[in-house]
C-alpha cells in the first residue's frame, strides 16, 4: 500500500509499504480521505522534528471504512463509516484522574506521537473510533475533526445563545467556530486581514471587520451597546491580535486561547483586571465534540463546499502545504489511493481566490 | 475636623475642613482607623493624577461609629459599629444590568473618585455601610476591606476544599490570600523573596518557596504529585512572576491576576493553551466578600497583630507611605483624631524586621 511520510528537511515522500493485521483491540480502516491541517504544517516545516520519530507517516483528520475487526473489538463491523478521535492517553496520570483525558500529561497524539492516516490501511484502537451515519459524503466526513475542535473550543466558552461572539482570524478553524457558534445560538463577527476569506465569511452570513480599516473596538462597542462581546475567539496566532483581544470583551467576558502561540505574548492584564475578564485555553476536543461535530456534518450545518478548496492525491501532498502556506487555500483533502469511495469525488472545489 | 489630603507634588498636607451634616440617604460616621493600601500609594506617588480630583481626601480602608443618620435611612442608629465597602455604581450600565455592579463600567470609587475615609467626619451612602459586631476591635476592623479583597479573589478562583493553592507574593493581600484559602480547606505555599517575610509567613504556618533558591515549577510538582497546582494567585506584579506563573498550574487549573500590572505583560500562552488553563481576573468585591471578612475578622481567623505593622497619627501619614513603599511595614493603619477609640489602640503592633 502507499504512505505519505514526512522523512525530515521538510520533505515528504510516497513510500509503499506492507500492510498489518490489526492488533488485538484494533481495527483496521480503508482511508477514504485525509485532510491538512496546521498542525501538519508544523510537522513538513520541521518545527516538530524534536517530537516525531522519522520517517513519519502523519495525518489526523480522515474519513474512511472498517476493512477488518481485531480481536476483542465488540460493537465495529466491516463496512461501518468512521473517523477517528486521534487521542490515545495513559489513563494514569493526574490529569486524566481528574477526568481530562483529552489533555493527558503523557497524551499520544496519533498521527504525531505515533503512524497516522496518510496511508490506505490504517490500525487505530478501537476506542478512538467514532461512527458516522450512513449516507454521509466520506470528503465532508473527513472535516469532523477540525469541527470538533470548533464545537471543544465553543463549549469551552460556555458561550449562551443571544451572546455576541468575535472570532479573531478566519482561516480553517475560525470559519468553523463562527459557524459553530451561530449555531448555538451566538451573533458573530469575524475580524480577518484578507479580504478573500472576508468575502467567503461574508457570503456565509457573518458580519466581517478589517482591523486596519475599522476601529474593531469602537466597532464592537457599537455593536454590542457598549458593553463588548461576551466571548472572543483568538484564532490567528499575531501577537498584536492577543494584545488588542482584551479590550474586545466585556465586564466578565471570556477570551478563548485556539491558537498556538510559540512564545509567549503580551496580554493587557490590567483589562483583564479592571473587566474581572477570563481568559481559557483550548486544547483538541473530547468524545462529545467529536459527535455534535459529525451531527452538524450530517446535518448540512457545516459549509464543506466552503472549507474543501480541494482534493489531491497522495503524491501531491507536498504541493498541497505550499498552497496552505501561501493562503491560497482553506482545506485540501488528500484522496488517498485504493479507496473507491475517492475516485466517486470531484476533484476542484470552491477554489481560494488568491 | 482634621482631614488629610492628597494635594498633588507627592505632597500630603491636613487641612481642617468644616463637617457637613449627612444628605438625604447617607449617615456620618466618626472615623476611627484608616489603613494605607496600594492603591493610595499610587495615588500620593501622582500615578493616578489624572484620575482624581485635587485636593483629595482619600483613604478607603476604615472602621467607625455612625454618629449621625440623615434623611431617609432606614435601619442604622447613632453608634452603630461600621465599615463601608467603598463602592458606588450608575446601576445602568451593561455591567450593572448584568449583575456585576461591583465593576460598573463608570464605579465611583469613594476615597479615589470622591472623597474617602481620613477625616474625622466622614459622610457616605448608606447602602455602602457595612454592620460589624459589637466587640470587635476598631483597628482590627479597620482591616476588613483588604481581608474583603482576599475573600473574593478565593472565591473567584473557585478552590475547593482540599485544593492545592500557591500565592506569588507575601505582601498584605498576598497574606490576606493565603489565610482565607487555608481556612477554606487548601493547602497554601507562598513564594516570596523577602526573607523576612517570609520567616513571618511560615510563622503563620505556611510553607514558603524563595525563588531564587528554590526551582518553585519542580518543588510545585513534588508537592503536588506532579499534577501542579489547583490555584495560583498572582499578587507580586512582577513581570517575572507571570511569565513563571502559568508554569505552576495543574491541567485546567486556575491563576487569578490579583496584582495591578501597568504595562502589558509577556505570558507563556503555549502552556495555557497546552493545558487548558484559566486565568481570571480578580478586583475588589461585592457584598457576600465583606460580610464573609467581617466574620473572619471577628472570629480571630485573620492574623491582624502581624498585619498591623502600626498606627500613627494623622500628620504622620506622608512618613508611613515611606515605610510602606520601602517594604518595611505590611500595614500602617492611621489614628483618625477625635475618635475615643484610637486612644485606647497601642501605638506599636509587631515590626517588620528591615
Amino acid at each position: 500500500m502507499r504512505t505519505v511520510a514526512y522523512v525530515g528537511q521538510h520533505t515528504l515522500e510516497t513510500p509503499e509499504a506492507e500492510p498489518t493485521p490489526p492488533g488485538a483491540g484494533q481495527v483496521r480502516i480503508r482511508v477514504a480521505y485525509v485532510g491538512l491541517c496546521g498542525t501538519d504544517l508544523h510537522i513538513v516545516h520541521g518545527n516538530m522534528d524534536a517530537r516525531v520519530d522519522l520517517p513519519l507517516v502523519f495525518g489526523h483528520e480522515m474519513s474512511g471504512t472498517i476493512e477488518s475487526v481485531g480481536e476483542g473489538v465488540d460493537g465495529w463491523a466491516v463496512g461501518d463509516l468512521v473517523t477517528v478521535m486521534p487521542l490515545d492517553w495513559d489513563g494514569t496520570c493526574p490529569a486524566c484522574l481528574a477526568g481530562n483525558t483529552h489533555i493527558c500529561q503523557n497524551l499520544d497524539f496519533i498521527g504525531i506521537d505515533s503512524p497516522g492516516a496518510l496511508q490506505e490501511l490504517w490500525n487505530v484502537p478501537a476506542h478512538t473510533l467514532v461512527r458516522m451515519p450512513e449516507g454521509i459524503a466520506l470528503d465532508a466526513a473527513a472535516l469532523v475533526e477540525p469541527v470538533a475542535v470548533a464545537v471543544h473550543d465553543v463549549r469551552r466558552s460556555e458561550l449562551a445563545p443571544g451572546d455576541r461572539a468575535v472570532v479573531i482570524g478566519g482561516g480553517p478553524i475560525g470559519v468553523l467556530i463562527a459557524t459553530v457558534a451561530r449555531h448555538f445560538g451566538a451573533e458573530v463577527a469575524v475580524i480577518e486581514l484578507d479580504p478573500a476569506r472576508r468575502a467567503q465569511i461574508e457570503d456565509l452570513g457573518f458580519a466581517t471587520i478589517d482591523p486596519r480599516e475599522t476601529d474593531q473596538v469602537a466597532w464592537v462597542e457599537e455593536w454590542t451597546g457598549g458593553a463588548g462581546a461576551d466571548v472572543v475567539f483568538e484564532v490567528s496566532g499575531a501577537a498584536a491580535a492577543v494584545l488588542g483581544a482584551t479590550s474586545l470583551a466585556k465586564v466578565r467576558g471570556t477570551l478563548v486561547v485556539v491558537a498556538i502561540h510559540p512564545t509567549p505574548r503580551e496580554i493587557d492584564l490590567q483589562r483583564v483586571f479592571w473587566r474581572e475578564l477570563r481568559i481559557l485555553g483550548a486544547r483538541v476536543y473530547q468524545r462529545p465534540d467529536f459527535e455534535t461535530a459529525v451531527e452538524l456534518i450530517a446535518d448540512g450545518v457545516i459549509p464543506t463546499d466552503l472549507m474543501i478548496t480541494r482534493v489531491v492525491p497522495m503524491e501531491e501532498t507536498q504541493a498541497a502545504f505550499a498552497d496552505l502556506e501561501a493562503g491560497r487555500a482553506m482545506k485540501i483533502l488528500v484522496g488517498v489511493e485504493g479507496s473507491s469511495a475517492t475516485e466517486a469525488a470531484g476533484a476542484e472545489r470552491s477554489e481560494v481566490p488568491a
